[in-house]
Protein backbone atom coordinates (compact mmCIF):
# COMPACT_ATOMS: atom_id res chain seq x y z
CA UNK A 1 0.00 0.00 0.00
CA UNK A 2 1.72 3.41 -0.86
CA UNK A 3 1.95 5.62 2.59
CA UNK A 4 3.69 8.36 1.21
CA UNK A 5 3.03 10.38 -2.12
CA UNK A 6 5.99 12.93 -3.47
CA UNK A 7 4.69 15.87 -5.86
CA UNK A 8 7.21 17.61 -8.23
CA UNK A 9 6.92 21.25 -8.41
CA UNK A 10 7.90 22.73 -11.79
CA UNK A 11 5.77 21.62 -14.36
CA UNK A 12 3.70 19.87 -12.32
CA UNK A 13 1.99 22.03 -9.16
CA UNK A 14 3.02 25.31 -11.35
CA UNK A 15 3.55 26.38 -14.84
CA UNK A 16 7.06 26.70 -15.17
CA UNK A 17 8.98 25.35 -18.70
CA UNK A 18 6.86 28.21 -20.58
CA UNK A 19 8.87 30.70 -19.16
CA UNK A 20 12.16 29.20 -20.01
CA UNK A 21 11.13 28.74 -23.39
CA UNK A 22 9.80 32.13 -23.75
CA UNK A 23 13.45 33.57 -22.29
CA UNK A 24 15.42 31.25 -25.06
CA UNK A 25 13.08 32.34 -28.08
CA UNK A 26 14.13 36.32 -26.89
CA UNK A 27 17.53 35.49 -26.63
CA UNK A 28 17.65 33.75 -29.93
CA UNK A 29 16.03 36.48 -31.14
CA UNK A 30 18.71 39.32 -29.58
CA UNK A 31 21.45 36.84 -30.37
CA UNK A 32 20.69 35.78 -34.09
CA UNK A 33 21.33 39.19 -35.38
CA UNK A 34 24.70 38.90 -34.44
CA UNK A 35 25.67 35.71 -36.35
CA UNK A 36 25.15 33.46 -39.45
CA UNK A 37 24.80 29.97 -37.43
CA UNK A 38 21.32 28.27 -38.93
CA UNK A 39 18.66 28.08 -35.95
CA UNK A 40 19.23 24.41 -35.65
CA UNK A 41 22.96 24.76 -34.94
CA UNK A 42 22.48 27.56 -32.94
CA UNK A 43 19.50 25.32 -30.52
CA UNK A 44 22.04 22.73 -30.34
CA UNK A 45 25.22 24.36 -29.43
CA UNK A 46 23.55 26.95 -26.83
CA UNK A 47 22.09 23.46 -25.37
CA UNK A 48 25.82 21.74 -25.47
CA UNK A 49 27.02 24.85 -23.58
CA UNK A 50 24.03 24.88 -20.78
CA UNK A 51 24.43 20.99 -20.04
CA UNK A 52 28.32 21.79 -19.78
CA UNK A 53 27.48 24.43 -17.29
CA UNK A 54 25.49 22.14 -15.68
CA UNK A 55 28.28 20.51 -14.01
CA UNK A 56 29.31 23.93 -12.19
CA UNK A 57 25.54 25.81 -11.82
CA UNK A 58 23.42 23.00 -11.71
CA UNK A 59 19.76 23.83 -12.66
CA UNK A 60 17.39 26.67 -12.22
CA UNK A 61 17.21 30.45 -14.37
CA UNK A 62 20.68 32.14 -12.77
CA UNK A 63 22.72 29.01 -14.48
CA UNK A 64 20.58 29.61 -17.48
CA UNK A 65 20.91 33.33 -17.46
CA UNK A 66 25.08 32.74 -17.35
CA UNK A 67 25.12 30.19 -19.84
CA UNK A 68 23.23 32.91 -22.34
CA UNK A 69 25.24 35.86 -21.59
CA UNK A 70 28.45 33.37 -22.24
CA UNK A 71 26.79 31.38 -25.61
CA UNK A 72 26.02 35.34 -26.58
CA UNK A 73 29.31 35.84 -26.90
CA UNK A 74 30.37 32.64 -28.25
CA UNK A 75 27.85 32.61 -30.61
CA UNK A 76 28.08 35.98 -31.79
CA UNK A 77 32.28 35.73 -31.94
CA UNK A 78 32.41 38.63 -30.18
CA UNK A 79 30.30 40.41 -32.31
CA UNK A 80 27.08 41.58 -30.21
CA UNK A 81 27.22 44.80 -28.05
CA UNK A 82 27.20 45.16 -24.63
CA UNK A 83 23.45 46.69 -24.28
CA UNK A 84 22.60 43.95 -25.81
CA UNK A 85 24.15 40.94 -23.06
CA UNK A 86 22.65 43.59 -20.52
CA UNK A 87 19.11 42.93 -22.28
CA UNK A 88 19.98 39.18 -21.50
CA UNK A 89 21.02 39.66 -18.19
CA UNK A 90 16.92 41.32 -17.82
CA UNK A 91 15.39 38.56 -19.58
CA UNK A 92 17.74 35.84 -17.04
CA UNK A 93 15.66 38.11 -14.23
CA UNK A 94 12.24 38.13 -15.78
CA UNK A 95 12.92 34.16 -15.48
CA UNK A 96 13.41 34.50 -11.88
CA UNK A 97 10.14 36.81 -11.59
CA UNK A 98 7.84 35.11 -13.39
CA UNK A 99 4.24 34.90 -11.85
CA UNK A 100 3.49 31.27 -10.18
CA UNK A 101 0.09 30.40 -11.92
CA UNK A 102 -0.70 26.88 -10.41
CA UNK A 103 -1.81 24.18 -12.75
CA UNK A 104 -5.79 23.89 -13.46
CA UNK A 105 -7.46 21.32 -10.92
CA UNK A 106 -3.55 20.45 -9.00
CA UNK A 107 -4.70 21.52 -5.84
CA UNK A 108 -7.84 19.47 -5.84
CA UNK A 109 -5.83 16.70 -6.17
CA UNK A 110 -3.35 17.28 -3.98
CA UNK A 111 -5.60 17.87 -1.46
CA UNK A 112 -7.63 14.90 -2.63
CA UNK A 113 -4.53 12.62 -2.81
CA UNK A 114 -3.88 14.39 1.13
CA UNK A 115 -6.76 13.04 2.25
CA UNK A 116 -5.58 9.55 2.24
CA UNK A 117 -1.23 9.72 2.08
CA UNK A 118 0.89 11.49 3.92
CA UNK A 119 2.24 14.28 0.79
CA UNK A 120 5.66 15.80 -0.19
CA UNK A 121 6.82 18.46 -2.62
CA UNK A 122 9.93 17.31 -3.76
CA UNK A 123 11.34 20.17 -6.36
CA UNK A 124 14.58 20.19 -8.11
CA UNK A 125 16.30 23.71 -8.62
CA UNK A 126 17.67 26.93 -6.94
CA UNK A 127 16.81 27.04 -3.60
CA UNK A 128 15.89 30.61 -3.38
CA UNK A 129 14.07 30.48 -6.35
CA UNK A 130 12.21 27.56 -5.36
CA UNK A 131 11.43 28.70 -1.74
CA UNK A 132 9.99 31.30 -3.27
CA UNK A 133 7.33 29.33 -6.08
CA UNK A 134 6.73 27.04 -2.91
CA UNK A 135 5.75 30.17 -0.67
CA UNK A 136 3.78 32.03 -4.03
CA UNK A 137 1.86 28.77 -4.62
CA UNK A 138 -0.38 29.09 -1.23
CA UNK A 139 -0.15 25.20 -1.24
CA UNK A 140 2.90 24.69 1.06
CA UNK A 141 0.70 23.69 3.73
CA UNK A 142 -0.68 21.28 2.27
CA UNK A 143 2.63 19.36 2.41
CA UNK A 144 4.20 17.34 5.08
CA UNK A 145 8.00 17.93 4.08
CA UNK A 146 9.04 20.41 1.68
CA UNK A 147 12.34 19.21 -0.05
CA UNK A 148 14.58 20.97 -2.55
CA UNK A 149 16.80 19.47 -4.35
CA UNK A 150 19.98 19.76 -6.37
CA UNK A 151 19.29 16.82 -8.24
CA UNK A 152 16.43 14.27 -8.46
CA UNK A 153 18.60 11.04 -8.76
CA UNK A 154 18.04 7.40 -6.67
CA UNK A 155 20.00 9.18 -3.61
CA UNK A 156 17.90 12.40 -2.94
CA UNK A 157 14.51 9.96 -3.23
CA UNK A 158 16.30 7.25 -0.82
CA UNK A 159 17.34 10.24 1.38
CA UNK A 160 13.57 11.34 1.92
CA UNK A 161 12.51 8.04 2.26
CA UNK A 162 14.67 7.68 5.00
CA UNK A 163 13.18 10.77 7.07
CA UNK A 164 10.17 9.14 6.67
CA UNK A 165 11.69 5.35 7.66
CA UNK A 166 9.52 4.30 4.81
CA UNK A 167 10.26 1.62 1.78
CA UNK A 168 10.53 2.29 -1.53
CA UNK A 169 7.61 0.00 -2.07
CA UNK A 170 5.42 2.41 -0.46
CA UNK A 171 5.68 5.88 -2.01
CA UNK A 172 4.33 6.75 -5.43
CA UNK A 173 5.69 10.48 -7.14
CA UNK A 174 3.93 12.20 -9.35
CA UNK A 175 5.62 14.51 -12.09
CA UNK A 176 5.92 15.77 -15.71
CA UNK A 177 9.66 14.64 -15.63
CA UNK A 178 10.46 10.67 -16.89
CA UNK A 179 14.36 11.36 -16.14
CA UNK A 180 13.49 13.48 -12.78
CA UNK A 181 10.74 12.07 -11.39
CA UNK A 182 10.11 8.43 -12.61
CA UNK A 183 12.94 6.95 -13.28
CA UNK A 184 14.86 7.39 -10.06
CA UNK A 185 12.01 6.27 -7.96
CA UNK A 186 11.28 3.58 -9.92
CA UNK A 187 15.08 2.08 -10.31
CA UNK A 188 14.52 1.97 -5.61
CA UNK A 189 11.35 -0.07 -5.84
CA UNK A 190 8.77 2.84 -5.74
CA UNK A 191 5.99 3.83 -8.23
CA UNK A 192 6.02 6.79 -10.55
CA UNK A 193 2.78 8.76 -11.73
CA UNK A 194 3.80 10.38 -14.95
CA UNK A 195 2.02 13.58 -16.16
CA UNK A 196 3.21 15.09 -19.11
CA UNK A 197 3.30 18.46 -19.11
CA UNK A 198 3.14 19.92 -22.83
CA UNK A 199 6.66 21.19 -23.17
CA UNK A 200 9.80 19.32 -21.87
CA UNK A 201 13.60 20.58 -21.46
CA UNK A 202 15.30 18.67 -23.85
CA UNK A 203 17.46 17.19 -20.83
CA UNK A 204 14.63 15.65 -19.14
CA UNK A 205 13.31 13.91 -22.40
CA UNK A 206 16.32 11.48 -21.78
CA UNK A 207 15.65 9.06 -19.60
CA UNK A 208 15.55 5.04 -19.30
CA UNK A 209 12.37 4.00 -18.62
CA UNK A 210 11.31 0.71 -20.77
CA UNK A 211 7.59 1.44 -22.34
CA UNK A 212 4.95 -0.08 -20.14
CA UNK A 213 6.56 -0.65 -17.12
CA UNK A 214 4.42 -1.98 -14.35
CA UNK A 215 5.04 0.97 -11.65
CA UNK A 216 4.41 3.47 -14.15
CA UNK A 217 0.85 5.17 -14.58
CA UNK A 218 0.25 7.99 -16.60
CA UNK A 219 -1.93 10.33 -16.18
CA UNK A 220 -3.69 13.30 -18.33
CA UNK A 221 -4.56 15.85 -16.27
CA UNK A 222 -4.52 16.31 -12.20
CA UNK A 223 -8.16 15.22 -11.93
CA UNK A 224 -7.24 11.50 -12.62
CA UNK A 225 -3.73 11.56 -9.60
CA UNK A 226 -6.16 10.44 -7.11
CA UNK A 227 -6.76 7.18 -8.91
CA UNK A 228 -3.36 6.73 -10.20
CA UNK A 229 -2.29 6.69 -6.76
CA UNK A 230 -4.86 4.33 -5.37
CA UNK A 231 -4.07 1.94 -8.56
CA UNK A 232 -0.47 2.12 -7.00
CA UNK A 233 0.76 -0.64 -4.76
CA UNK B 1 23.04 22.30 28.80
CA UNK B 2 23.39 22.65 25.41
CA UNK B 3 22.09 19.43 23.59
CA UNK B 4 23.09 20.48 19.62
CA UNK B 5 25.50 22.61 18.38
CA UNK B 6 25.58 24.02 15.09
CA UNK B 7 28.35 25.20 12.63
CA UNK B 8 28.45 27.72 9.68
CA UNK B 9 30.50 26.32 6.64
CA UNK B 10 31.78 29.52 4.76
CA UNK B 11 34.64 30.95 6.42
CA UNK B 12 34.11 29.09 9.45
CA UNK B 13 34.86 25.29 8.63
CA UNK B 14 36.55 26.18 4.91
CA UNK B 15 37.92 29.07 3.02
CA UNK B 16 35.35 31.31 0.73
CA UNK B 17 35.39 34.92 1.23
CA UNK B 18 39.02 35.24 -0.04
CA UNK B 19 37.53 33.48 -3.31
CA UNK B 20 35.05 36.48 -3.48
CA UNK B 21 37.35 39.10 -2.35
CA UNK B 22 39.77 37.95 -5.11
CA UNK B 23 37.16 38.05 -7.67
CA UNK B 24 35.59 41.66 -6.69
CA UNK B 25 39.25 43.05 -7.27
CA UNK B 26 39.48 41.70 -10.65
CA UNK B 27 36.24 42.73 -11.59
CA UNK B 28 37.09 46.06 -10.57
CA UNK B 29 40.52 45.82 -12.87
CA UNK B 30 38.65 44.84 -15.45
CA UNK B 31 36.05 47.10 -15.75
CA UNK B 32 38.07 50.26 -14.30
CA UNK B 33 39.79 50.41 -17.64
CA UNK B 34 36.62 51.86 -18.77
CA UNK B 35 34.94 53.92 -16.66
CA UNK B 36 36.26 57.19 -14.32
CA UNK B 37 34.50 56.58 -11.76
CA UNK B 38 36.68 56.60 -8.01
CA UNK B 39 37.35 53.23 -6.53
CA UNK B 40 35.39 54.13 -3.53
CA UNK B 41 32.13 55.09 -5.60
CA UNK B 42 32.82 51.69 -7.58
CA UNK B 43 32.43 49.84 -5.09
CA UNK B 44 29.69 51.46 -3.22
CA UNK B 45 27.84 51.35 -6.33
CA UNK B 46 28.47 47.59 -6.72
CA UNK B 47 27.88 46.68 -3.26
CA UNK B 48 24.48 48.39 -4.10
CA UNK B 49 23.74 46.46 -7.40
CA UNK B 50 24.45 43.34 -5.27
CA UNK B 51 21.80 43.68 -2.03
CA UNK B 52 19.50 44.88 -4.86
CA UNK B 53 19.84 41.83 -6.23
CA UNK B 54 20.13 39.59 -3.43
CA UNK B 55 16.36 39.83 -3.40
CA UNK B 56 16.00 38.04 -6.36
CA UNK B 57 19.11 36.20 -6.49
CA UNK B 58 19.41 35.05 -3.58
CA UNK B 59 23.11 34.68 -1.87
CA UNK B 60 25.79 32.79 -3.91
CA UNK B 61 28.72 33.15 -6.74
CA UNK B 62 26.08 32.65 -9.75
CA UNK B 63 24.23 35.83 -8.54
CA UNK B 64 27.56 37.60 -8.00
CA UNK B 65 28.66 36.51 -11.06
CA UNK B 66 25.26 38.42 -12.90
CA UNK B 67 25.43 41.50 -10.97
CA UNK B 68 28.66 41.95 -11.60
CA UNK B 69 28.00 41.32 -14.96
CA UNK B 70 25.43 44.10 -15.25
CA UNK B 71 27.61 46.30 -13.31
CA UNK B 72 30.24 46.53 -15.72
CA UNK B 73 27.86 47.63 -18.09
CA UNK B 74 26.18 49.87 -16.11
CA UNK B 75 29.46 51.14 -14.52
CA UNK B 76 31.48 51.29 -17.86
CA UNK B 77 28.43 53.19 -19.50
CA UNK B 78 28.17 50.46 -22.07
CA UNK B 79 32.12 51.01 -23.05
CA UNK B 80 33.31 47.77 -21.51
CA UNK B 81 33.47 45.21 -24.42
CA UNK B 82 31.97 42.02 -24.64
CA UNK B 83 35.58 40.33 -24.51
CA UNK B 84 35.67 41.74 -21.12
CA UNK B 85 32.32 40.32 -19.99
CA UNK B 86 33.36 37.33 -21.20
CA UNK B 87 36.19 37.37 -18.60
CA UNK B 88 33.76 38.38 -16.11
CA UNK B 89 31.84 35.51 -16.96
CA UNK B 90 34.77 33.05 -16.13
CA UNK B 91 35.63 34.79 -13.12
CA UNK B 92 32.40 34.27 -11.31
CA UNK B 93 32.88 30.51 -12.42
CA UNK B 94 36.71 30.75 -10.28
CA UNK B 95 34.35 31.41 -7.47
CA UNK B 96 32.47 28.37 -8.15
CA UNK B 97 35.13 26.30 -8.92
CA UNK B 98 37.57 27.25 -5.76
CA UNK B 99 39.28 24.55 -3.81
CA UNK B 100 38.03 23.33 -0.47
CA UNK B 101 40.19 24.41 2.21
CA UNK B 102 39.61 23.75 5.85
CA UNK B 103 40.28 26.36 8.25
CA UNK B 104 43.62 25.04 10.41
CA UNK B 105 42.27 22.55 13.33
CA UNK B 106 38.49 22.74 12.49
CA UNK B 107 38.05 18.93 12.16
CA UNK B 108 39.79 18.41 15.29
CA UNK B 109 36.94 21.03 16.61
CA UNK B 110 34.08 19.78 15.45
CA UNK B 111 35.56 16.01 16.65
CA UNK B 112 35.62 17.08 19.98
CA UNK B 113 32.39 18.80 20.08
CA UNK B 114 30.84 15.80 18.19
CA UNK B 115 31.65 13.46 21.09
CA UNK B 116 30.02 15.75 24.09
CA UNK B 117 27.16 17.15 21.63
CA UNK B 118 24.76 16.22 18.63
CA UNK B 119 26.40 18.66 15.79
CA UNK B 120 24.60 19.98 12.96
CA UNK B 121 26.05 22.32 9.50
CA UNK B 122 23.81 25.12 8.59
CA UNK B 123 24.94 26.98 5.71
CA UNK B 124 23.52 29.45 3.44
CA UNK B 125 23.76 29.99 -0.15
CA UNK B 126 23.48 28.45 -3.47
CA UNK B 127 22.18 24.47 -2.69
CA UNK B 128 24.46 22.89 -5.71
CA UNK B 129 27.39 25.14 -4.61
CA UNK B 130 27.05 24.14 -1.31
CA UNK B 131 26.57 20.49 -1.82
CA UNK B 132 30.02 20.12 -3.66
CA UNK B 133 31.91 22.22 -1.19
CA UNK B 134 30.09 19.95 1.88
CA UNK B 135 30.96 16.90 -0.07
CA UNK B 136 34.74 18.14 -0.67
CA UNK B 137 35.28 19.03 3.07
CA UNK B 138 35.06 15.43 4.19
CA UNK B 139 33.51 16.72 7.02
CA UNK B 140 29.88 15.34 6.48
CA UNK B 141 30.09 12.58 8.16
CA UNK B 142 30.99 13.99 11.63
CA UNK B 143 27.19 16.08 11.27
CA UNK B 144 23.95 14.53 12.30
CA UNK B 145 22.49 16.58 9.93
CA UNK B 146 23.04 19.10 7.01
CA UNK B 147 20.90 22.13 6.44
CA UNK B 148 21.44 24.66 3.46
CA UNK B 149 18.98 27.44 3.64
CA UNK B 150 18.41 30.40 1.65
CA UNK B 151 18.75 32.83 4.81
CA UNK B 152 19.57 32.89 8.15
CA UNK B 153 17.18 34.19 10.15
CA UNK B 154 15.21 33.42 12.85
CA UNK B 155 12.70 31.00 10.89
CA UNK B 156 15.57 29.03 9.62
CA UNK B 157 16.91 28.19 13.12
CA UNK B 158 13.70 27.56 14.38
CA UNK B 159 12.71 25.12 11.73
CA UNK B 160 15.98 23.35 12.57
CA UNK B 161 15.31 23.41 16.23
CA UNK B 162 11.83 22.05 15.27
CA UNK B 163 13.40 18.81 13.46
CA UNK B 164 15.37 18.02 16.98
CA UNK B 165 12.15 19.00 18.90
CA UNK B 166 14.73 21.01 20.89
CA UNK B 167 14.45 24.36 22.88
CA UNK B 168 16.60 26.91 22.03
CA UNK B 169 17.99 27.47 25.20
CA UNK B 170 20.14 24.16 24.74
CA UNK B 171 21.16 25.01 21.31
CA UNK B 172 24.50 26.91 20.40
CA UNK B 173 25.47 27.82 16.96
CA UNK B 174 29.32 28.53 15.46
CA UNK B 175 30.07 30.67 12.91
CA UNK B 176 31.73 33.84 11.93
CA UNK B 177 29.14 36.03 11.34
CA UNK B 178 27.51 38.12 13.89
CA UNK B 179 24.53 39.06 11.17
CA UNK B 180 23.93 35.18 10.26
CA UNK B 181 25.63 33.26 12.47
CA UNK B 182 24.96 34.95 15.83
CA UNK B 183 21.98 37.15 15.94
CA UNK B 184 19.05 35.60 14.91
CA UNK B 185 20.05 32.50 17.16
CA UNK B 186 20.53 34.95 20.26
CA UNK B 187 17.06 36.35 19.15
CA UNK B 188 15.36 33.27 20.10
CA UNK B 189 16.72 32.55 22.96
CA UNK B 190 19.76 30.50 21.97
CA UNK B 191 23.54 30.57 22.31
CA UNK B 192 26.19 32.23 19.85
CA UNK B 193 29.80 31.63 19.57
CA UNK B 194 31.37 33.88 17.38
CA UNK B 195 34.74 33.39 15.31
CA UNK B 196 35.81 36.15 13.49
CA UNK B 197 37.29 35.66 10.36
CA UNK B 198 39.95 37.92 8.74
CA UNK B 199 37.89 39.21 6.01
CA UNK B 200 34.01 39.76 6.08
CA UNK B 201 31.39 40.74 3.45
CA UNK B 202 29.69 44.29 4.23
CA UNK B 203 26.52 42.90 4.33
CA UNK B 204 27.43 40.41 7.37
CA UNK B 205 29.04 43.31 9.34
CA UNK B 206 25.34 44.77 9.99
CA UNK B 207 23.61 43.53 12.90
CA UNK B 208 22.56 44.38 16.09
CA UNK B 209 23.80 42.34 18.69
CA UNK B 210 24.88 44.46 21.50
CA UNK B 211 28.41 44.32 22.91
CA UNK B 212 28.83 41.74 25.82
CA UNK B 213 25.68 39.84 25.10
CA UNK B 214 25.71 37.48 28.16
CA UNK B 215 24.88 34.47 25.64
CA UNK B 216 27.62 35.36 22.74
CA UNK B 217 31.05 33.96 23.48
CA UNK B 218 34.02 35.21 21.20
CA UNK B 219 36.51 32.50 20.01
CA UNK B 220 39.90 33.37 18.04
CA UNK B 221 40.81 30.00 16.34
CA UNK B 222 39.05 26.44 16.37
CA UNK B 223 40.85 25.40 19.10
CA UNK B 224 38.93 27.50 21.61
CA UNK B 225 35.58 25.99 20.61
CA UNK B 226 34.85 23.44 22.61
CA UNK B 227 35.68 25.34 25.80
CA UNK B 228 33.37 27.87 24.52
CA UNK B 229 30.44 25.54 24.51
CA UNK B 230 31.22 24.15 27.48
CA UNK B 231 30.65 27.38 28.96
CA UNK B 232 27.19 27.70 27.12
CA UNK B 233 23.78 27.20 29.27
Amino acid sequence: MIELVGFDGDDTLWHSEGYYRHAEAEFERIVSAWTDIPAEDFRSRFFATQRRNLALFGYGAKGMALSMVESAIELSEGRIPVQDIHRIVVLGKTVLEHPVELLPGIREAVEAVAREHRVVLITKGDLFHQEHKVEQSGLADLFQRIEIVSEKNPRSYARVLAEFDLDASAFAMVGNSMRSDVEPVISLGGWGIHMPYHVTWSHELEHGVENGHPRVIAVDAPADIPAAVARCG
